[in-house]
């Protein structure tokens, strides 16, 4: 990775200084893929730090936790007041919030900057989400916003906010590459198993979907998964163990998610489904004692792929919505201005979860900055009303063949709780005084003397037992 | 609660001290609530302490926090060694992990306590779950399962395990209590909005469920709630704003499930549906942009009402067994011996998830202690099966009514995913290999010389870019 955006800085004119801790890869480095470019070796971090212009800019690769903090009491004794180094690597934004504190008091103005790309996007142009200390922004845009992915000519690359807030973004970006590849994983399961189809029609059917409004690079590289054959002919993604790994991005998500109170889901459940798949051994003996009917479709199955097709697109729509009231509360949260049009930029090109569909986000919130959810936009109002009765469908089918659609199915529970004005929690509120005496307020259209708007009450519901709630059950 | 806790003491023969910052409320009790029982008052810490019988047994109900620190510190200058310091409150179980090790190493004996129940509990029998040091558990014992709830003659009470162990079970209690209350209100909902039935329909109903396997404290109170008018002769909770509370213990389930890797869906579900019932102002909002279907029900509600009953019933187990392999998971993580027939018994009386059902996982788990998961129960697993096709009904209903039943979706998805040996999390490590070169490994049946089983693969899916794969999208 950092070999790669070295190699991209260079290509755009820039002279790079090259560290590595074992020497003798900075020489091999040299040698061969930088050869004849604007890169400089270090054999130390000394050297490292003497070869740069002031204000240094230093840009650390290294695995995200200690090994960050310990690069940097490295560089330390060699640093200037004004200095910047700029963590590249997954780390978590409370590190990010605390290095930004600890080293500006030392005068070091710190940025933790989130890379998605993979390797070929380092390389080549990756989405870049830089956060941390605003002074340091001047001296690296030009460099960020030159080597980072373009789309329709505009950089992926803005400042995301204070302290850890690109970090923080990257964070909510993998949660929700996270949840677009779970709902792709049921969609093919609902093909596999619902429809029975071949991988060759699968194959076929997410290249066309990757001509419409699911264009996306993870629809892309689906199609190319589908129809990679082993050396026997077979599809090799159907020999894979189906027990998914994580890197802990999309649990931090889901887990910010609970702890601001925020619905978001769809990100939850693609990581507990993670964590299902994971539990194979068990899951294989479950299997035998454990049954369900047998997918028996008879329908049209061109009209119901159409029907899955507006499935994924209606709960990827959630899921975006829901990581985007996310980050509208972590700004409220945390303090930081959250750039919403920006942050849409920055994923629309370069990153894993890039696609057609976050232009489309782009303009929504360049049109209204301050759109208070993607499904007040016209263009995604009409999109998911216009997914709806696919949507619908398609879940309910998933729901009698046997097929889990978690991520399907909780998009589709969130966008019907969201657009209730009135939830069943008046009974749950109820049920709290009821045992807890916890009170309860009034819905405003009632409220009269005895309930006032805004104030809580308590009711002795059992006639029993003076101002404490009470009850007889017995087990 | 604590003077309740001190009355219901009182009743089973011990002598209790009372104590209270605020002195005028320990003698406002002695001459009231404790008048002619063997209560005596303490008007100092250093009295409290001088009058209780060595090793002395102090349980603190002092709110969650720092709260609890404080207390310690203050009793600590008093203590002999061998003192026994409980802390009944709602502590996080981390906080209980911190206080056992510390207070051992000044010789002091800490037990934290899960208590539920409410108040009507304290006082006639709450549930009691200790756990911390077992050295105090001998001198405990007799008053702590006297004074719980009995149920068929035996104490909901019984030493849960080591440190925080005791505090974590009441933390899993609690978020299968909004697992339990979310179904619930998805049930009313479907009922009052799907079918259109009334509340006096609606109490008839939830009275008859609790004659059957959903007999319990909750359903119970359910059925009083919807007959409970208030003096307009119209529905109380009809009126009560449907924007949930939350205590956070249900949050720091979910959260302890993500960190442990443990697929509890219903719980996470349950704490996010209270988290949308909490943005009120915009779910009204998003009710005047946002349509969906009109519920029209057109078949037979007696039938449908059992499938409805079905599907509660089917979801509970799933989230029971869901919370049962999170305490599994626990147990091992951190190293507790925890008794799951105990912890069945302890939640079977006196608190507020007490129902029959608890009894039937009392059985279940006394008939096999190492039962790997609930749904291998022939109990559960008959049960299980009889409801699926009623679950699948009630939830396809709620999908096309546009009624959401986030709980009851995502409880039958789990029990989908879980009976399948071959998920399509195959397709995701696929994708992950694809773009991030994060490895794979191989099905056991289709391991080769290429494919080693246990071995981690990374393939070249593009046929470019050597050893690190590689794409073309863009957007």
């Amino acid at each position: 990775m950092g070999q790669n955006l070295i190699l991209n800085a260079a290509d755009h004119g820039f002279t790079v200084v090259a560290f590595n801790r074992t020497v003798s890869k900075v020489d091999r480095f040299l040698e061969n893929e930088a050869k004849g470019k604007s890169v400089v070796g270090a054999h130390s971090i000394e050297e490292f730090v003497s070869k740069l212009k002031k204000p240094r800019r230093m840009m650390l690769l290294v695995m995200a936790g200690p090994a960050v903090d310990d690069f940097i009491e490295k560089l330390l004794p060699y640093c200037d007041k004004g200095d910047i180094i700029i963590d590249g690597g997954n780390s978590h934004y409370p590190d990010s919030n605390r290095r930004t504190k600890y080293l500006a008091e030392k005068g070091i103005r710190f940025v933790g900057t989130g890379v998605s790309g993979g390797e070929e996007g380092a390389r080549y142009g990756p989405s870049l989400m830089p956060g941390g200390n605003e002074e340091a922004w001047p001296y690296i845009k030009d460099i960020f916003q030159s080597i980072a992915a373009k789309s329709d000519g505009e950089p992926c690359c803005d400042w995301v906010g204070d302290e850890g807030a690109g970090h923080y973004v990257k964070m909510v970006h993998n949660g929700i590459e996270y949840g677009d590849m779970q709902l792709i994983c049921e969609a093919y399961d609902v093909m596999k198993r619902g429809l029975g189809l071949s991988y060759k029609e699968m194959g076929d059917i997410f290249d066309s979907w990757n001509k419409g409004v699911l264009d996306s690079f993870l629809i892309e590289i689906t199609r190319d998964v589908l129809r990679f054959n082993d050396d026997d002919g077979q599809p090799l993604v159907e020999k894979i163990l189906d027990a998914a790994g994580q890197k802990g991005t999309g649990k931090w998500t889901a887990i910010n998610a609970l702890d601001l109170g925020m619905p978001v889901t769809l990100i939850g459940e693609a990581v507990f489904a993670r964590c299902l798949s994971s539990i194979k051994d068990e899951r294989t003996r479950a299997s035998k004692l454990l049954t369900g009917p047998k997918p028996n479709f008879t329908g049209d199955k061109a009209a119901f792929l159409k029907n899955l097709e507006q499935a994924l697109y209606a709960s990827k729509i959630i899921s975006y919505a829901q990581g985007f009231m996310l980050m509208q509360s972590a700004a409220v949260q945390y303090k930081w201005k959250l750039n919403k049009p920006s942050i849409a930029l920055m994923w629309r090109g370069g990153c894993i979860i890039r696609s057609v569909f976050l232009k489309d986000i782009t303009s929504a919130y360049r049109e209204n900055p301050d759109l208070e959810n993607l499904l007040f936009n016209d263009f995604f109002n009409k999109a998911i009303h216009n997914a709806q009765d696919g949507w619908r469908d398609a879940v309910a089918f998933a729901v009698k063949a046997g097929i889990p659609t978690p991520a399907f199915s909780t998009a589709l529970a969130f966008f019907d709780g969201y657009r209730t004005k009135d939830l069943p929690a008046n009974l749950l509120q109820a049920q709290r005084d009821y045992f807890g005496a916890h009170t309860f307020q009034i819905k405003p259209e009632y409220a009269n003397d005895k309930f006032k708007v805004g104030a809580y009450t308590h009711v002795n519901w059992t006639g029993r037992g003076g101002n404490v709630s009470a009850s007889t059950y017995n087990a």
